[in-house]
C-alpha cells in the first residue's frame, strides 16, 4: 500500500500568546529557536515512511499560503483548505475522501502539525510498524506516549495489557485528568499520553465513518464527487460547513472498539504551554530560554524570552518569567500562572 | 527690560531609556502621560513673564525640526542649532549674544528644557522677582529649590542666610554629594537644590563669560558678526565647535562671588530617572503608574509601564518593575535597579 501523511495545520495555539495567535498560530512557528517551523519538522519526521508527494496538509483557508511558503514541496493541490473550522472528524474526513479518490488502496497517518518528538528514529521504527499492522489489519492504531509525569493536561490511552513497543487492543481512551487519577495512571503501567496520531488504511477509516460518523461521511461522499473538477473548492465551500462539528475522538475513537495501541517513550510533548516549549530550549548558565534577535540578560534565571520583533531586549532581575514579545503585543508573566495566557488572548 | 526665556534643549537623557534615547531624548517626550511634552510644559511655565517672540531654544541640529514642531509658535530663527555639544557654557553664551545682538538691554532667564514644576504660581512669582532684581543689578540669580529628602542625585547652592523666598547671596555651590553629606545640607536649612535656572541681564552675561570665559566670549563676538546674515549657519558650524567645552557651572557658577539665590519650595523635578517620573505619574489602585495605549495589569504593583509603542502590554506578576519600551526597544528592570539603565543605553 502506498502511505500517506495528513497533516492537521488549522489549530490556533492560544496558550502561545501572543507569539502564536489566530494570523500566524504556533505550527507555523520557530517556537524552539531551532531554525524551522513545527509545521516543517512534522513533515521531516515522517519522509523516512512516506514520499513527499504522498503528504497532505489540511488548514484553514487563511494559512494554505503559510503552508505552501514553509513546505514548497508538497504538490499544491494536496493543501486542503477548510472553508471553517470544523473540529478534527470532518477535517481527517475530508483529507482521507481525497486520498481514497486518488488512491482507494492507499495507508494513512494523521498527525497533528505541532507537536514535538525528539526520538525522531524510534518514531520512525514505531510509524513503520503501525503502517505494517494497517496493511493488513482494518484496525486504527493509535500512538501512545509513555508517561514521563502525571500530566494532566493531556489525555490519556489505556491500554489492554502492559506491552511497550507492541501493538495491543486499547481498552478506553480517557479525558485530561485530575492529579490524583494521572498519579494513578502512571502506577498502573498501562496508561499513554494521545498524541493524537492515527494510523489506518483508507477503507478502515471510511467504514468507521459510516459506521460512526454517517452524516459526515455523507458530507464527503457528496463533496468527493467535485474531487479534481474545476468547481471543487466551490463546492467544498458550500458543503463543509454543513459537516457536524466534532472531534475525532467524540466520533469515532470512543466509540469504534477496534482501536489499537502502540506505545513508545519517543519524547514527545504537544508544546502546549510556554512552560513545555521552556523545557525542550536550549538553556544558558543561568536556566534562561531566549529566542530573540538581541536579547541581553542581567541577574535573570529561569525565564522564557521569545522575541519575534527584532528588538534589543534588556531584562535585568526577572526569576520564572515569561516575557513574550511578537508584532503589538508584549506579555510578561510567571511561568507559573501560564493558565491564565488564553484568557489574555481572548482579550 | 525685555524679558527673554532661554531653554537648553540638547540633552540626551539616557537614564529614561528606552523611551528616551538619543534620536529623542526625554524633553521631546510626554514622559509623564499628560498629553504634552516636558519641552512644552517648559515653555507654558514661562509664558507668564515672556512674550511668545522672546523664547529661545538652543538644541542640537538633529533636534531643530522637533523643536520646531513642538512649538511652532516660537519663531523659527529662535531655535538656536549647536553643531556640537560643547556643554552648557557655550549653549548659554550663544542664545545671550544672539539675544544681544537684537537688544542688548534685555533681562534673561535660562533653562532647562526637562525639569518638572508642580507648583507653577509660585513659580511665575519667583521668576518676576527674580527678573526684577536683575533689571536693577548687574548679578546673577539662581533658583534654588527647598529640598523635601536628603537627595544625592542633585548639587547643591548653599545660600549665606536662611531667608526662604528673598533673594540672598550664594556662599558656594556643592556637587552631588554622599547622603551623609545630603542628611547634613538638610538639616543645615541653607542648602537648596540647584535647578539649573540662571537669571540675569544680557550686560552681566556678557561681562561675566569675558571676565571667566573669554575664550568662550571670544568665540562669540566672532561668531556675532554673522548673526542675521546668510552665512550665519556656516560661521557657527565653522566657529561654535572650537569653544572649550564646560558647563555654566564650572565656568562662571564657581567662580563668580556675585551670585545669589531665591529659594521656593516649587514642587519641582529634574525627572531624572524612572523612579522619579513614577512618582509624578498617576498612580493605579495598585500603585502603578501607566502610559500606554493598552497596557493591562494583572497582580501587579508599584510598577512604572511606559509603552510608546501602541502595542496590546500585558503584565502578570510583577511588584516594583519598569517596563518601558519604545521602536525596537524593551527594558524589563527593577526600579531599585534603575542606575544600570545608562550601562544598558550605551551598548
Amino acid at each position: 500500500m502506498d502511505t500517506h501523511v495528513v497533516i492537521m495545520a488549522g489549530g490556533i495555539g492560544s496558550r502561545l500568546w501572543p507569539v502564536s495567535t489566530p494570523s500566524v498560530p504556533k505550527q507555523f512557528i520557530d517556537i524552539l529557536g531551532v531554525g524551522r517551523t513545527l509545521l516543517q519538522m512534522t513533515v521531516e519526521r515522517f519522509i523516512p515512511v512516506c514520499k513527499m508527494e504522498n503528504f497532505w496538509v489540511v488548514t484553514s483557508e487563511k494559512y494554505v499560503d503559510m503552508v505552501h511558503d514553509q513546505l514548497p514541496d508538497i504538490p499544491e493541490e494536496h493543501i486542503l483548505a477548510e472553508p471553517e473550522a470544523r473540529n478534527t472528524a470532518p477535517c481527517i474526513a475530508y483529507a482521507c475522501w481525497k486520498i481514497s479518490s486518488v488512491n482507494p488502496e492507499s495507508n494513512i497517518v494523521v498527525t497533528p502539525a505541532d507537536a514535538l518528538v525528539l526520538n525522531t528514529s524510534k518514531f520512525t521504527e514505531v510509524m513503520k510498524r503501525a503502517l505494517s499492522y494497517t496493511e493488513s489489519h482494518d484496525s486504527i492504531v493509535t500512538v501512545g506516549i509513555v508517561p514521563s509525569r502525571p500530566e494532566t493536561g493531556y489525555g490519556y490511552i489505556c491500554a489492554s495489557e502492559i506491552s511497550e513497543e507492541n501493538i495491543v487492543k486499547v481498552s478506553s481512551f480517557k479525558e485530561k485528568p485530575d492529579l490524583p487519577t494521572a498519579k494513578y495512571y502512571i502506577g498502573e503501567g498501562c496508561y499513554f499520553w494521545n498524541a493524537g496520531i492515527f494510523v489506518w488504511n483508507a477503507c478502515t477509516i471510511s467504514s468507521q465513518f459510516r459506521r460512526f460518523a454517517p452524516q459526515i461521511a455523507s458530507v464527503m461522499d457528496e463533496m468527493s464527487v467535485y474531487f479534481g473538477t474545476e468547481t471543487e473548492q466551490e463546492a467544498v465551500r458550500k458543503l463543509f460547513p454543513s459537516c457536524e462539528k466534532i472531534s475525532i475522538d467524540y466520533a469515532i475513537m470512543e466509540k469504534s472498539d477496534d482501536i489499537y495501541v502502540i506505545s513508545a517513550d519517543l519524547g514527545w510533548s504537544d508544546l502546549g504551554s510556554w512552560g513545555s516549549v521552556g523545557s525542550y530550549m536550549h538553556k544558558d548558565s543561568e536556566g534562561n530560554a531566549i529566542v530573540g534577535r538581541d536579547v541581553r540578560m542581567f541577574g535573570s534565571k529561569n525565564c522564557i524570552v521569545h522575541d519575534d520583533s527584532d528588538e534589543m531586549v534588556v531584562i535585568d532581575g526577572l526569576d520564572g518569567y515569561i516575557v513574550a514579545h511578537k508584532g503589538n503585543r508584549l506579555l510578561i508573566c510567571r511561568i507559573s500562572e501560564e493558565q491564565k495566557i488564553k484568557d489574555y488572548s481572548a482579550k
